[in-house]
C-alpha cells in the first residue's frame, strides 16, 4: 500500500471558471481520483490549509508526494519546504508536475534556477518515449499526443536528468525534456511536464498512466538511513581475519 | 510471476572438489534454490547442454537471465550469444555475475574490453552501498562484508555505469565498481561482482538478497517494441488541428 | 597539433550528381577543408582505397577519426573495424556523423541496434542546445536551424548518452537526440546527427563550428594505458607504513 | 588566460602551528603558488577579508573559483554565497576541495545534505583513476597514494556524479567517491576530496596536477547565456519555408 499525498496550490480553480469547469474538484481532486485503487491510498493537501496541509503527521505518513503549484510559489513557507526536503532526502518519493518546476522545493533539490521558455498558444505537444525499458513508460505507446498545451522550451536549467524518459515536441518549433528522474539522498524524484491548468491534460488516460507508474517508481526503498559523521575504526567493530 | 533462467558454465564444479564441496548442486543450483519462491519461477541451463540449454523456446520463455561463466567463455557459440543479445535488446533482463564480466554477451553489450585487475589471495571484501534509494539495495545494510574473495580492481574497462550501486574495498588496497546497472534497448542489465567459485559467496544471505532484488529490477517493462525504419509523415496518421 | 583523419564512404558522390554538386571534393573534402588550421592536421581516407585508407600506419598516426558512411556499411571489413575499435579504446577520438549511426564501428561500440526512424521529406530541423556549459557548443547560439534535412526520429536505440548536447526538432513532428557523447575505454566519442548527403549541411558554419569543437573535445587525454590482469599485492610494491 | 581565485577560510593556519608549519603562506598560498603560470592568472581571497574577499568586482573577474573551508562554513554570508552561486550558474567554474563538501555553496548547488563518514586516524589513502579518458587525469598514473590523510567514507550524500573520476581506498576499510564532476547551469564543478589541513597533501605533485587539470576543465565555455521566459512564436522570428 503506497500512501500518496497530492498537493495542489488550488488557486486557479478559485479564480478562473475555465479551470473550474475542467477540474471541478480541483487538480488535486482529479489526480487523487485516478490514483485511488487497491494498492494506493490517497490524501490531498492544499496551500490555504493550515501548514499548507503538510503537517508533520501528514508528511511522516506520506510515501509519495505529488506537487502542483504555479501562481503562489512564494507563499509556500520556507519552513514547510525545508521539512518536505528532509522527507525527500530520507526517502519520500516526489513527483513534480508542470509549473512546479519553479516551486521552492524543486529548485532547492535541483540547485539550479529551473528556468525555461514558455508560451501559451495552444501548441500541440507530442511526448516521445526516450527510455523504453523504464517502468514509468509501462503500457505507453511510442508517444503521447496532447492537442493543446502550454509550450515549455529548452534550455531548461536543470541538472542533466539521471534518466530522460520523455522528450516533448511542440508545434511552434521547440523541444523539452519533459520526463526526468533524479535520486537525491534516499529519495527518488520524477519531474513530468504536462498539465497547464486551462487544458484537460490530467483527464488524458496515458498521462494518468504515467503518473500511476511514477508513483510506484518513486515509492521508498525500505532500508535503514545511512550513518554519517565521526566513524569508529571498522577494525574495532569487526576484527581483521 | 517472473521467469528466471540461471545459466552456469558448470565446469569448475566437475573438476575441482573444493568448488563441488561448496556448491554440490552447482552454482546454478545454489542460485536457483534461493530464488525460488511465490513470485519467481526458476529454470537452469548449462554450457554442456544442447544449445547450452538456451534454445529459442527457453529464451522466449525467460524474463530474466542470470549468467555465470569463467573458464570457457570461448566455447559459448556466437549464434547463441547473438540470440541472447537480441532478447536483451527486446526486453529480457540480464544479471551478469563475477567472472561473467569477460563473457561474450557482456562484452558485446558493453562495447569495451571489460578488462580489470584480479588477484586470488583471500582478500577481505566490503561492498559499500553507494545508491541508498535504489530498489536493488532494499533490506541491505551499509555494506556487505565477505571474509575472503578474489580481488577485482580498477580500472574496470566498462562504460560508466548508469547507476553505481556498490563499490568494493579490498584488503590488499584496491577498489572496484561492483554493482552496476545499464539499460540497453528495451532491456535492463545488472553486473554484480562477487562470486568466485572457491568461496561460499552465494550462500551469503545479503548477496542472495541483492540478487533477488536485482531479478525484480531487471524484469521486463511491459510495452510494445518501438517501431523503427522509414516513417510516414505523422500528419498522414493524425491530421493537424 | 591534433591529427584528424576524415573517413568517408564516398559512394554517393560517385553516383549522384546532386551530391557531387553539393560536395565536389566529396563529403570528406568538405569536412577536411573547414577543419584545416593552425592547430589541426587533416588527412582523408575513403572506402575504396586499400584497407579503406585505414592502414595501421594511418590509424596509429590519428588522434581523431571522423566517420561518414551510409550505403556500404557492410563493405567495411570486420578486420579494419576491429582495429579502429581497438584504437578508440586506446584513446583515439571518434566523431560519427549522421548515417554513421548504422556503421559497424558505432554499433560495436554502443552494443545496441542503433536503429531509428527516418524520413526524406525536406523537414526543417532545429538543433536545440541542451548542455550550455559543454565545450562542444562554444560559440553556438540557442539553436542551429537547417532549412531542409532528412528526419531522424526517436526511439533512437542507443545507450543513454553520457552527455546530451543537442536535441533536434523536426517539422513533421519528431524529436531526436542529435548530439551525444560517450567515453569508451580511453577514448571519447561524439555522435552528431546532421549531414544527409543531398543537403549542403556541412557548408553551414554553425555545423562546422560544432565539428571543430568536437575535434578538440574527443582528442586523446595523454596518460599511460591502464594495466590489466593478474595483479601483484600492492604491499609487495609499496610496503605498509 | 584563465583567471583563478583561490578562496580559503584561513583559520586553521592562524590557530594551529602544525597547519602553519605545513602551509606557512596558508592553504590558499600553497595552491595559488603551484597554479601560477603562463596560462593562469591567480588571485586569493579569505573569509576574514571584507566581503570574504569576494566583491562583485572580484567575482565578475573570476573564471574559476577554488574553495577550501572547514571550521567556519556558517560564517560565510548567505548574500555572498548567493552571488557565488549565480556566477557558477552563469558559467564560472568551481572547484570544491575536501571539507568544502559541507560549505553552503556546495550544499546549495547539490541540493542534498552532502554528509559523509570521517575519521582522523592517519589512514593511508589511494585515489584510483576510474575515468582514464578524462582530461582531469592527464599525466596521472593508475592511482595517487597519500601516506596519511583524514578518512572520508560512503555513503556520501551527493547527487550521483555526472562523471566519477577518482575512487578512494582507505586503510581502515572505507571507500569514497573522491573526484566528481557536475554541470549546473552554464557552470562546471569539480569536487576533489584530499586536503586535510594537518597533512601536506597540496604539496603532492600529482594532487597539484589534478587541480591544474581541473582548472582547465571547469573554465567557462564561451557563448551567450540562454534566453528564458515568455517566448515569441518562432514563426514570427523565422517564417516557415
Amino acid at each position: 500500500m503506497v500512501k500518496v499525498t497530492v498537493w495542489n496550490e488550488n488557486r486557479h480553480e478559485q479564480k478562473n471558471p475555465v479551470v473550474r469547469d475542467i477540474y471541478p474538484e480541483g487538480i488535486h481532486g482529479a489526480i487523487s481520483s485516478f490514483l485511488k485503487g487497491e494498492k494506493v491510498l490517497v490524501k490531498t493537501a492544499t496551500l490555504d490549509e493550515p501548514e499548507h496541509g503538510l503537517s508533520d503527521a501528514v508528511l511522516n505518513d506520506t510515501d509519495v508526494l505529488i506537487w502542483w503549484g504555479h501562481l503562489a510559489h512564494d507563499e509556500v513557507s520556507d519552513e514547510i519546504v525545508e521539512k518536505v526536503k528532509q522527507r525527500v532526502l530520507e526517502g519520500m518519493g516526489l513527483i513534480v508536475l508542470h509549473s512546479g518546476h519553479f516551486s521552492k522545493i524543486f529548485k532547492s533539490l535541483m540547485g539550479t534556477t529551473c528556468d525555461l521558455k514558455w508560451r501559451e498558444a495552444d501548441d500541440k505537444e507530442r511526448l516521445w518515449v526516450i527510455d523504453p525499458s523504464h517502468p514509468i513508460v509501462e503500457g505507453i505507446g511510442e508517444f503521447i499526443e496532447l492537442e493543446k498545451e502550454e509550450m515549455y522550451g529548452e534550455h531548461f536549467d536543470i541538472p542533466a536528468p539521471e534518466q530522460l524518459i520523455f522528450m516533448s515536441w511542440f508545434e511552434g518549433g521547440e523541444v523539452f525534456r519533459s520526463g526526468c528522474t533524479y535520486q537525491r539522498g534516499n529519495g527518488k524524484i520524477f519531474y513530468f511536464r504536462p498539465g497547464h491548468e486551462t487544458y484537460p491534460t490530467y483527464h488524458n488516460e496515458e498521462i494518468q498512466q504515467v503518473i500511476k507508474n511514477a508513483v510506484n517508481w518513486v515509492a521508498p526503498t525500505k532500508r535503514d538511513y545511512p550513518v554519517y559523521g565521526n566513524a569508529k575504526p571498522l577494525e574495532e567493530i569487526k576484527p581483521k581475519n
